[in-house]
């Protein structure tokens, strides 16, 4: 096959131009690795006029990426311009419409469309891919829809922010507080123009709902994670965390369980020795357990021009070799509804509160847990400042459903003052 | 497609048996993830009447896996016999010019023949896969040739021997001596058969000429790698390792260098705090650079029934998709042969050799050193037993030309008893 495979890309940010370079600078290298050269037809993007550090003037320029992803000269739309709907989803569904494969990093897109966009393209006889989607460039979508293929996923679960990550590990390295170390973050250029898609936990939410659908052959179902941000986390949080041996991270985990999927995305404990509480600053890492592979763990760059235009490349490659793969690693049309199991699966859990320095109070909350069933590992109350004394409890393997009873009956006590956190302590 | 895919299986060891229980009782998954359904026509092995612990009664049995490898009822050989000659050498030369796909979890035989046997099957049309063949259920083969394939990789390095790591990582935990612990490894059946291959470093050597032929493009040339076994390594090295801040580890790195491709697979330190210096037991990892990734690492069992039956399956179910790739990520024909760069990167050195108790031997230590070109970062005597010192080097940036010529000098001096050892210390 020497026929060029000829791009259209749409959106012209970090990634879209670290693509535009990868094209230019590497003809020869993607030649070779691909059994064909490949080629850019036209571009698009918000603002014409802009230096992008890259020359453009050789290619077609189309303000409508609509128009961009149905021309005739166009065999791959590379859809990079983000957001969930809007002109991301139009230009793709008329990419689709016209017969064209689609290469996209546009995780939220996914996370709500993927499964229709999906069935459309199979329909229509073209393939979506998306590795830049998730965890950057790690090829992770592919390690679990090929490598580890054969294998039956019981978890998958990782660290897929990097903005997060590197707040919590500079929180510990520094020991400044959240406020200080998001405006750092801020200051950096690491946080998203919206900055809760971040700490809010939905940017690693996005990310984690496409990579169930993957594992587990279901349908995209972001609405069935539970989310939870990092903005609760205090330094003190993360003191006593590794006093106990953890670290504490924004971890996402797809669990298949006998009661339905359980998706999470949340602030967790993890042991501190283990792969996953020594991951420092913005890489990702993504841990996947199948009941033939045992665990495999990977780890890199999560976001950046390199490391995503990486990913968007290898499927670029991929569709130029010949290979043409389900957009979820099964046809879309074979993937199931997913019983949603928001906390199936029982695990410790971390309790800090501040309780009013009153006698028995200590007592109370004990009671409190021990009347829903939920049982004390480790306690421990801290000297008090003022009228609180703030106090620390690791709970054994309770349910979820168990631990929101004694969390209820703790937080109508008399003696606790402002609100609990409660951290899962999730096993490595 | 339903035409189901059959597999005529070679060799009914661990892994063997392994690939017969995932079809025996995954069918279902990997039809819904192959696309087809995937059966078993025939299998072969020395001794027919072998309890396995799985039911092979449904299967034609053949003694010869010549005849195997070339019946009419398979579609893809499975290769699982071993050794670089030999059956599984003519069994596979068998199946591809009969043009049969190729699935072999044989390291050996694609160290010394993989560049013949891909342009034989690539001539015939047939592909060869081997993701079994390295690092176990490490998917590293498919994530060099597809996942990162934009990339020009820089450096590959990775522990990939699992029995070597255990004895290390043992040495280290136990304070046992190095002969204890293979015999120790032994006792618990992590040896090949002929431990040299494992201790001496060639086993893993022949998985470092796989993964730099893929990384590099270049032909597979296991001849080129310099290979050097743990059993030098001495518990003291272990602890003065830890002293300095690192870990020993049996590493193979890959790298290509303005003069050549350089292969080593030896003894390294590597910081303690690194992801490799953190590596216990028999896992392996394996750590990919590339020119726009930056660096991803692959952490999995690199051994194992359930784990190197995953990654054969996953060629197999690669295979049922319809994926059809060159054996070594371009077409054989397109592969280079590499010019030998044995040592060309320069490092820091670790030095260990002990001295007789006279005046001025450590001087004329570090004059060898000085007139070879190599200066020295650190340098500790430790107290002597009887009348001879030990002592530690820790050398600045040097190449091994520049070492060799120094230790030549060093080797010569009357005040040297015994040995001198010589480790490189490989950045993460």
């Amino acid at each position: 096959m020497t026929t060029p495979l000829r791009l259209g890309i749409a959106g012209l940010g970090t990634v879209g131009t670290g693509v535009v370079r990868i094209v230019r600078q590497k003809a020869e290298l993607l030649a070779a690795r691909a059994g064909r050269p490949v080629t850019i037809s036209a571009v698009s993007a918000r603002t014409r006029d802009k230096d992008r550090g890259v020359s453009l003037s050789e290619y077609a320029w189309e303000d409508d990426p609509v128009a961009l992803a149905t021309r005739d000269d166009v065999d791959i739309f590379i859809e990079l311009m983000g957001g969930p709907d809007g002109p991301a989803k139009a230009a793709t569904e008329a990419a689709i419409a016209a017969g064209k494969d689609v290469v996209t990093a546009n995780k939220a897109m996914l996370a709500y469309h993927g499964h229709a966009l999906a069935l459309a393209a199979e329909a229509a006889g073209c393939v979506i891919r998306f590795e830049a989607a998730v965890a950057g460039g790690i090829p992770v979508v592919k390690t679990l829809t090929e490598g580890l293929a054969a294998n039956e996923i019981t978890r998958v679960m990782g660290v897929m922010n990097g903005t997060c990550n590197y707040i919590l590990t500079r929180m510990q390295a520094t020991g400044q507080g959240y406020n200080a170390l998001f405006e750092e973050a801020d200051r950096l250029g690491y946080l998203e123009a919206d900055p809760n898609l971040d700490v809010g936990g939905i940017d690693a939410g996005h990310k984690l709902a496409l990579l169930a659908s993957v594992a587990f052959g279901t349908e995209v179902d972001f609405d069935g994670v539970t989310l939870e941000g990092i903005e609760t986390v205090t330094l003190d949080d993360i003191r006593r965390a590794a006093d106990l041996g953890y670290r504490i991270k924004l971890l996402g985990v797809a669990q298949m369980t006998g009661r339905g999927l359980e998706q999470r995305m949340s602030p967790c404990l993890v042991p501190a020795d283990s792969p996953l509480g020594q991951l420092e600053g913005g890489t990702n890492m993504v841990v996947i357990e199948g009941d033939q592979v045992e665990q495999v763990i990977l780890r890199g760059p999560g976001a950046g021009m390199g490391p995503t235009a990486s990913a968007v490349m290898a499927d670029v490659i991929e569709i130029a070799r010949g290979t043409r793969l389900s957009t979820f690693g099964q046809p879309a049309t074979s993937l199931v509804a997913s019983t949603r199991a928001a906390s199936a699966t029982p695990a410790r859990y971390y309790l800090r509160m501040a309780l009013r320095d009153k006698p028995g109070a200590l007592a109370k909350v004990a009671t409190c847990l021990g009347e829903a069933g939920v049982s004390i590992d480790r306690m421990r109350q801290y000297r008090h400042d003022d009228t609180t004394a703030p106090v620390l409890i690791v709970t054994h393997k309770t349910t979820r459903d168990a631990l929101d009873a004694a969390l209820n009956g703790i937080g109508r006590l008399d003696e606790l003052a402002g609100d609990t956190v409660a951290l899962r302590i999730e096993a490595p």
